[in-house]
């Protein structure tokens, strides 16, 4: 393939922001990674390695690491932006006060800003001022950063307004290992990808409990039913749900060990308060603040979501896992067909 | 819950009939269980045990062990058809010529029929006469059997051309950790419940090949996106692809180390002929057969079904796995919704 050579600067030199760096290395472009500790940076440039987020692995010396935004800025068009939504608009600001020339800026978070009820692109909007903004697009599927990291086989979906954006960051990434589609409902895209973190918690407390597969397939498949639910009332399109950026996402994400979220879904069913299982995990919990996302986003839009109304009540009022899941698991006879048509009824 | 009590049989003491029996025995029916081999009901009616299909469970002691099908018969309406799809006409036969009043055939196999292409209510409505059946009902749904006899929160659906059948069946079954969904979508639950199984076993080779999960999630993806193409163009509701007997059951097929389908996938990616693989199990492996009838169906209905393809390739072809798998993740740049948009085409 004839590939045009690009600088890419990777903003987040965490595991999604590395092994997607990495995957942009293989593909022959300038790459460029800034994080906020100086230490880790170092040990990018001199050992071409970052152990705390990606153990083991060897990384393309072709990677520089930078610890100042501005230099790593310099005369970049395409920055993806790797760091938790918790930290968006903080470091947005930054990039606003060094950048003088118009970024198309690649998204890589999965959540939801509380109270505002912002999407992610909806942030950078905000954010950065148009004069410093291209475009937005956003880069979500089921891919955990480790496997990536060892080059196996992985999907993943682009969305932006500007559809022209998104093929050219499909064309930036995409090789023989990492396989990049375009869709262009970007809202059911952020939407399927920041709300799975929370069915992810759902299972890991399932697991947590000691219930089996059969539970955590339940809770997956209703878990997906109400994403759709509600962000077909937000304007996505109904099939995104279906697709990587939705059931394939939720899939990985609640069946992986690698995943964060249902990490810290067991560890809570396991019986350990909240405070404990973060103190635990000393990475990003998305799914926490999501859940809070979800909980306003179901009042706003009434639409029923049982699995993250029940996770609410877990996370912040005290309600025993235990009973949270049985109530879930317990409801009366039901016609399965209300579940699901709610789903489609909505688009019409 | 004031519940009737009924007298069931089960036909056939494999685990998934033997877990059935259990719930049954737990609602407090009279329940009898039949299978063909003496040894295995001598055990059932002396230990209480069912060790080469569950083993370390206790059975109940009211279900009682059958090796006439005349006996277990007698005075019975509602059966639980619990035999591989390969056996299920000739157990028919045997059925009709001992049968004397109308029969309710609860059938909860998975798989269809090569060359007639028949879906199992279909091939029960051809073998029984109209005299000796009354209704037709499917259990369908993410319930691996070792979880049921444990007793942990199961989630399944039943559907009938007749839905009071349907309803009674659900009445039945239901109870606090086995929770039973109605959907009028017959069809859609047959296909779901046997589609599934080719999945299982291309996400068990991906698997096998050192594969992650990244890679198992988009396979699982366009799986159900493929299943739903063919189902739907065979008169099923998309939205139950969506429900506990498609994506539910898939999920639980794929990711569940309990998943026969799973298992023998997993041993042709490491390498094993199917021979051998079909050696090794010593259970059934539905999704073989299945596979076959998939091709033939995609084929009668003009689907693209790439993955039940490739399957069939390396299953009856003698393709490589790792080829197999290696193409159908490498195809070129997609828009994402034309494989989607499908699915939900076909539905108008």
């Amino acid at each position: 393939m004839e590939r045009q050579k690009e600088k890419v600067a990777v903003i987040g030199a965490g595991s999604w922001g590395t092994a997607l760096a990495m995957v942009l290395a293989d593909n022959g472009h300038e790459v460029r990674i800034w994080g906020h500790k100086p230490s880790q940076i170092e040990e990018i440039n001199r050992a071409h390695t970052n152990q705390k987020y990606l153990p083991g692995i060897s990384l393309p010396e072709s990677i520089i690491g930078y610890s100042s935004l501005k230099e790593v800025l310099k005369d970049i068009e395409v920055a993806i932006l790797a760091v938790p939504t918790k930290a968006i608009r903080e470091v947005l600001g930054k990039i606003r006060e060094v950048q003088e020339t118009p970024l198309t800026i690649v998204h890589v978070s999965k959540g939801i800003e509380p109270d505002t009820l912002m999407r992610i692109s909806e942030m950078i909007e905000e954010e950065m001022p148009d004069t410093l903004l291209k475009d937005v697009v956003v880069l979500s599927g089921p891919s955990h950063a480790e496997e990536v990291s060892l080059r196996h086989p992985t999907t993943v979906t682009v969305s932006s307004k500007n559809m022209n954006a998104a093929e050219k960051i499909q064309d930036l990434f995409i090789n023989q290992y990492f396989r990049v589609y375009t869709n262009p409902d970007l809202i059911g895209v952020e939407i399927g990808g920041a709300l799975k973190n929370i069915i992810a918690l759902a299972a890991g407390i399932s697991d947590g409990l000691g219930y089996g597969d059969n539970a955590k397939a339940a809770l997956i498949t209703r878990g997906l039913a109400e994403i759709a639910r509600l962000g077909t009332k937000m304007g996505a399109n109904p099939l995104t749900f279906s697709g990587l950026a939705g059931l394939g996402d939720l899939i990985v994400t609640c069946t992986s060990v690698h995943s964060r979220n249902w990490r810290a879904g067991n560890l809570l069913g396991k019986g350990k308060n909240l405070e404990e299982v973060l103190n635990n995990m000393g990475m990003v919990v998305e799914g926490v603040r999501t859940t809070k996302a979800a909980h306003q986003l179901a009042r706003k839009y009434d639409v029923k979501m049982p699995i993250s109304d029940a996770l609410f009540n877990v996370l912040f009022n005290g309600v025993n896992p235990k009973d949270a899941v049985d109530t879930l698991m317990a409801r009366g006879k039901t016609h399965e067909m209300e579940d699901l048509v709610n789903v489609l009824d909505l688009k019409e």
